[in-house]
């Protein structure tokens, strides 16, 4: 029987995982954030009421298996007037969202007529904001306002947290407890991946879930949110935010990207992520190093101009899924390393 | 082998009369009128320079043979915000045309999507807008003017033609020639019906044609347009933009409509199409009388509110529809009339 396969996430860093995941025989759900109030999906909140649809688009995009130009169309943004910015896919999720009265029943129907590999599931299933306050007793406001903020790690988070406090969507907590793997990222740290661990429930059903977790180390820090971040100090965030060691394997990137574009990114204060191997604690977690870069020059340009601006950096579909593949395969360290290397 | 059916109309006409043809085994091939320029799709023209795609919208949603979600999906329009009022088919037929770079191809591209029965030709691939100009010298610009001129009939008309004046597509007059059967109507006069004659080339590829031409007949005159029309008014109106006495059968509604609403429809000055039996002078066509009056409520109401709200007296599709494809197989006044008495 096919595993059962859990991706926690949002965004650019969701499509990159799952593009690759779904060309393997298994059963993927993937859960994702829904705290997004920035651009199209900013305006259409707040105009329309409706759900957060951005990082559910993505993933409906990635696992679909309809025709090339559909997938184009739902990422495709309009460029003038009125509807300047807005994504197709978003509107398309708001009108099904309106007419089924139901954001996940509008997801199950895009699913549907996608007809999309497996299955995208709002990690919670009404309406509710990112908050986060400093240790200065600064409380800011909206996932928009936190990732443009740059005093983050500086200054030192002292809560953060969705409100209203919202329980995860009951399909999030059922496909937890069954999987057989659990992936983590990659993803903006606090944006994108963190705000499902603050739905009531998730962290709790992680804990019980027999599955074996990945965490997908991010390949460059965000400024002022993660700066110094090394890689033992992701998997402690995450961990943290569970209530357990419970992450077991962290996949790594050994391939060093264009030294052009470690500079730009370093011009703008994005360092790549590393760990300092002698001076390391002991761990209860396996890192696997592989090349898991992508070499691809343009590969979003022509689905999504603004994850292509996004992320020169990242991932690659298909490596990635082919190391993640081997740990739900084999499951130890010892025999993934002799794989890889 | 199925015979060849060309549909010539526009807007909610065409929905209804396409609902019921696509039932038979006949190959269908609907050619829409393309002047509109009022609400969602003057502002999608105005502002993304696209062509208007809301009579072919309809259309492909009548010859849809998608789930229901999909066909109430393409009809729904946004209620509040910058999106108020347009309609979600609207916007997908624009960004396919944005993103193939061509409307044309864009219809197809939704049609394999919505996996239609026939297909839809927008009668010019270019943007043009209808001009009309009375015989007072007075010129109203654009298809929702003349809509909403109550004094065409009084003052009469001059001149109506598209600006620029365009060619039709070459798979409209494609199928014109291969037709066994084209059918005009039911539709606005002005607005839906006549605009498509005005396309270069249309009038002279029908008059080619060795199809049997229909007429249905529109069941109330509009006020300011086609006030006192008779029956044969509409045909020799239609005849006259063909250039020849063409058209071979005219369906009329025998059954009255309720009171109330025919009350309603003569308050606004609307008034049931009719003509004088003993009056009329000897013509080259047959009238086809049946009942072909919906009783349906609210057939619309789900699918798109304002198609509702236009017509209340309206032809029932599976009616008007079995009628059609009985002069397609009887092909004679008396035979049909048996079957129809």
């Amino acid at each position: 029987m096919n595993k059962n396969i859990v991706t926690i996430g949002g965004g650019t860093g969701s499509f990159t995982l799952l593009s690759g995941l779904k060309e393997y025989p298994v059963n993927i759900s993937a859960i994702v954030s829904m705290v997004d109030d920035g651009g199209s999906t900013g305006v259409l909140r707040d105009e329309l009421g409706v759900l957060p649809p951005g990082d559910v688009r993505q993933c409906l995009v990635a696992l679909s298996d309809s025709s090339e130009i559909l997938r184009i169309l739902l990422n495709y943004r309009f460029e003038n007037g009125g509807l300047k910015g807005h994504s197709f896919g978003n509107l398309f999720l708001s009108a099904l969202e309106k007419i089924t009265g139901n954001f996940t029943e509008g997801v199950k129907e895009t699913a549907k007529i996608l007809n999309i590999k497996g299955e995208v599931i709002p990690v919670i299933d009404r309406s509710a904001n990112l908050f986060l306050q400093l240790n200065n007793g600064k409380l800011i406001k909206g996932e928009e306002q936190i990732n443009h903020n740059f005093d983050i790690q500086r200054i030192g988070i002292k809560k953060i947290y969705l409100y209203p406090k919202l329980k995860a969507n009951k399909e999030a907590i059922r496909v937890i407890l069954k999987a057989d793997l659990i992936i983590i990222g990659p993803g903006n740290h606090y944006c994108s991946v963190i705000p499902n661990f603050l739905a009531k429930g998730i962290p709790k059903a992680i804990r019980a879930s027999k599955a074996k977790i990945i965490l997908n180390c991010n390949l460059v820090n965000k400024k002022g949110h993660t700066d110094n971040f090394n890689l033992d100090d992701y998997v402690d965030s995450i961990n943290n935010y569970i209530g357990a060691k419970r992450i077991n394997f962290v996949t790594f990137n050994t391939k060093k990207p264009d030294k052009k574009l470690i500079e730009k990114y370093e011009n703008q204060k994005e360092l790549l992520i590393g760990f300092n191997e002698l001076a390391r604690k002991k761990r209860n977690y396996q890192i696997i190093r592989a090349d898991i870069l992508s070499d691809k020059k343009v590969k979003y340009s022509n689905v999504d101009a603004l994850a292509h601006q996004r992320a020169f950096i990242r991932h690659d579909s298909d490596k990635l899924a082919k190391i993640l593949m081997m740990i739900l395969e084999l499951g130890d360290y010892k025999n993934i390393i002799k794989e890889i290397i």
